[in-house]
């Protein structure tokens, strides 16, 4: 019996149309990364789970998906083992490899494999899937896209400004309106020890990360319970209140965190990437944002986030500077990085809502030649061969269906013009072009058809 | 301790050089299928494994990667069973996922799944990597791309002359030498018919298949073996002894079939066929090559294979027509379809061979700005932004590091501009331009700059 068919939740296909769009955004996306000199790389889809474990937290090591060793992998368990096994101790040692969780992680240790070939500082880019076992729901998938981008090997502050550069970039080739939040993880550092806490900045940063959504409030209330003093939550105040431009905002912070050495050192990045800023005409606003904290665990100097200023969803786009650590765990200390990561899935989301992917981000082919019978093919098959040669995407309906069925297919695929050519046209040497949109007929020769087609 | 970091045999990393070329044969050969109207899609890494399982082979089921289930996969197994287990009885128990093995069952899915969405004779295309638990050898991977053009939905032999259309344009703007070579089915049983071996017909085309490499006595011997009668071998060998061109050895083959109704047929497609391509001037040879098989189980029709003439490898194209089975599986039978796959590493292995990669098939960019210290970067970074305006990929070396460092860097990433711009430069507003590969400098305005960058 037939196999009613399906895909794995949490996956999707992409349709002709969706592709077309999703390329769309890819190749803007690609276009700017290599403006700027980014090369591109690939990893495999599989890791070593050495590679992957203890990446990503305890509940990270859960959501990878783990491949099952291929050939007899029981043969070296003995049946007490096997019987006594718990589902943990058992993918030890039926599994080694696993599918990629995200592309900072196969970058870091593809930079260190290959540490001795690299120039640095290394400029990569590099566009693949990422697989995750999360619970699917609305929009969270378990494969979707990352496109990175990270420079490697170089903690000049100018490699900070240029990413910031490439997010203004592709959201205006995009067409989408944007802001742009940035913070530090030294100033932040530098606000938990002014305040006393500097053991609890986690707990800190991510009640202050909750600020937008929660409310000053509630975010003194969460701090409480983490147990901070009342005494440091008055200090921290200020700092929840700040208000003005980003320099005013600076100049309020600074005083407020004055005896803080790293702290002091974040102001004055944060200072040195806004008085690039000011010499590039970003149509992006960027704002400081004291209250973003993102993956605190291995972001050291800069951190990014992105967010639509035309729709409310999450970020776009985020990233950061990273020292040491990553590149560390796989035996390479001493290398600072800093990187971003657009998300693809989101953006898409957002151009459809407002519908601002172009017209002709559809792939349907120029112009379809009906098919009136094996006469007009012979005739017709030619002109296509023309056409192609000049670049022009063309086809013609296979079979000689009925007219109405020929349409139809050109109809739902998109296709903008129809080529009728039939024994009056053969016998006149003409082409009858009809425009899909707007019902138009004209009778055109065959190097008239190349010029309307190439326009 | 650090790991020493690794990834999984008959996996590969890509190079930004590796990465540049491999973007130039997908980019030549997704332009070549869009010029004719095909349209993309992507289908998931994963499908249930009730999709893939049983479409391949035995020894296929064996090859699929299998995807561990998620979270506590035992807990339904009691210990008793759990014990008793092999390692096939585990797995079905264990794993409901895996990794798809090529685009062709998941494009068969895909189209069942979707046919009432679907625009039939339905063209797509699909560029993806698939993987497969072989022993990795040379050439030989776990993880490799497919590049698959499919017409579904028809069984117009206009569809098949499309496809050696495709092969022929792909193969030119790739500025590969090819020899497509072409069989059919239909011929294939109407010969074993012929000899009075109809129920033999794999194993007969299995010999014939070697015939390139074994010679003609050594399959005589294996037709032996294989139980085929002295007398039907007798008969066979005519066929085996064709000569002449494509015509030639159709008229030849007719007569020693002619009491074979679907073997007639078959030959009848290939004059159809042939006849089409004499419009065509292609640049590729086409061959009528009786001796080719090629995967029997679900072609019905036509069967290609493309070969390199400028170098011994295997074949670097392949497909044929399909009816009925493939969607069949999936409970939409009678859809006849036609496709082929061009396999991307292989076609890279021969251009890197024989050295055809375009020279600009790097990915650098195109020009380099030293960094000397602050006061010219504050210079440099607007001539930057206006370069990348224009659309020339340009970037400045992040920190103001020693000369020879940073001209070590362009050199070795193949940038072919150096723009040097310090005190003197900036007072007489010019660039000093120094080309990398000729030793050259001139002293350039900013207008000369982008027009020379443009060229």
């Amino acid at each position: 019996m037939a196999q009613k068919p399906s895909i794995p939740k949490g996956t999707r296909d992409f349709s002709p149309n969706e592709m077309a769009r999703r390329n769309f955004i890819f190749d803007t996306i690609k276009g700017v990364f290599q403006l700027y000199g980014f090369q591109q790389i690939e990893t495999p889809a599989m890791e070593n789970l050495s590679t992957l474990m203890g990446k990503y937290g305890e509940e990270g090591d859960k959501l990878l998906f783990k491949i099952l060793n291929s050939g007899d992998y029981l043969a070296a368990i003995d049946t007490n083992e096997l019987a006594q096994s718990t589902s943990t101790k058992l993918t030890a040692k039926i599994s080694e490899k696993g599918l990629r969780y995200d592309l900072t992680v196969p970058f870091a240790r593809y930079v260190v494999q290959n540490q001795n070939e690299l120039v640095f500082p290394f400029r990569r880019y590099q566009i693949q899937p990422v697989w995750r076992a999360d619970r699917p729901q609305k929009g969270r998938y378990r494969e979707f896209y990352q496109c990175d981008v990270d420079i490697i090997g170089s903690d000049s502050l100018l490699n900070e400004v240029e990413l910031i550069q490439i997010v203004d970039n592709v959201y205006r080739n995009l067409g989408l309106e944007v802001i742009l939040k940035i913070n530090n993880r030294k100033i932040l550092a530098g606000i938990a020890s002014t305040i006393g806490e500097a053991d609890r900045i986690v707990d800190i940063t991510v009640a202050i990360d909750k600020l937008d959504k929660m409310g000053l409030a509630k975010v003194n209330e969460e701090l409480i319970q983490k147990g901070v003093s009342q005494k440091s939550i008055e200090k921290l105040q200020p700092i929840l209140n700040l208000s003005g431009d980003n320099t005013e905002k600076l100049n309020q912070i600074e005083k407020v965190i004055a005896k803080s050495e790293i702290g002091i050192k974040g102001i004055q990045e944060m200072r040195t990437i806004f008085n690039y800023l000011k010499t590039m005409n970003l149509d992006s606003e960027v704002e400081l944002d004291l209250t973003l904290a993102r993956g605190l665990n291995y972001y050291t100097g800069a951190i990014f986030e992105v967010k639509s200023k035309q729709m409310e969803i999450g970020s776009i786009t985020g990233g950061g500077r990273y020292d040491d650590d990553l590149t560390g765990i796989f035996g390479l200390p001493g290398i600072s990085g800093v990187g971003i990561s657009f998300g693809a899935d989101r953006i898409y989301d957002v151009m459809l809502n407002l519908a601002l992917f172009p017209a002709d981000a559809i792939s349907a082919a120029q112009v379809m030649f009906v098919n009136f019978g094996p006469k007009e093919e012979t005739y017709c098959l030619p002109i296509l061969s023309i056409l192609r040669k000049e670049g022009i995407s063309s086809e013609i309906y296979p079979d000689s269906d009925k007219m109405k069925k020929q349409m139809n297919y050109a109809n739902r695929k998109g296709i903008k013009f129809v080529a009728l050519v039939g024994d009056a046209e053969i016998q006149e040497q003409l082409i009858n072009l009809k425009n899909m949109e707007t019902g138009e007929q004209q009778l055109v020769t065959q190097a008239e058809l190349i010029t309307l087609l190439k326009r």
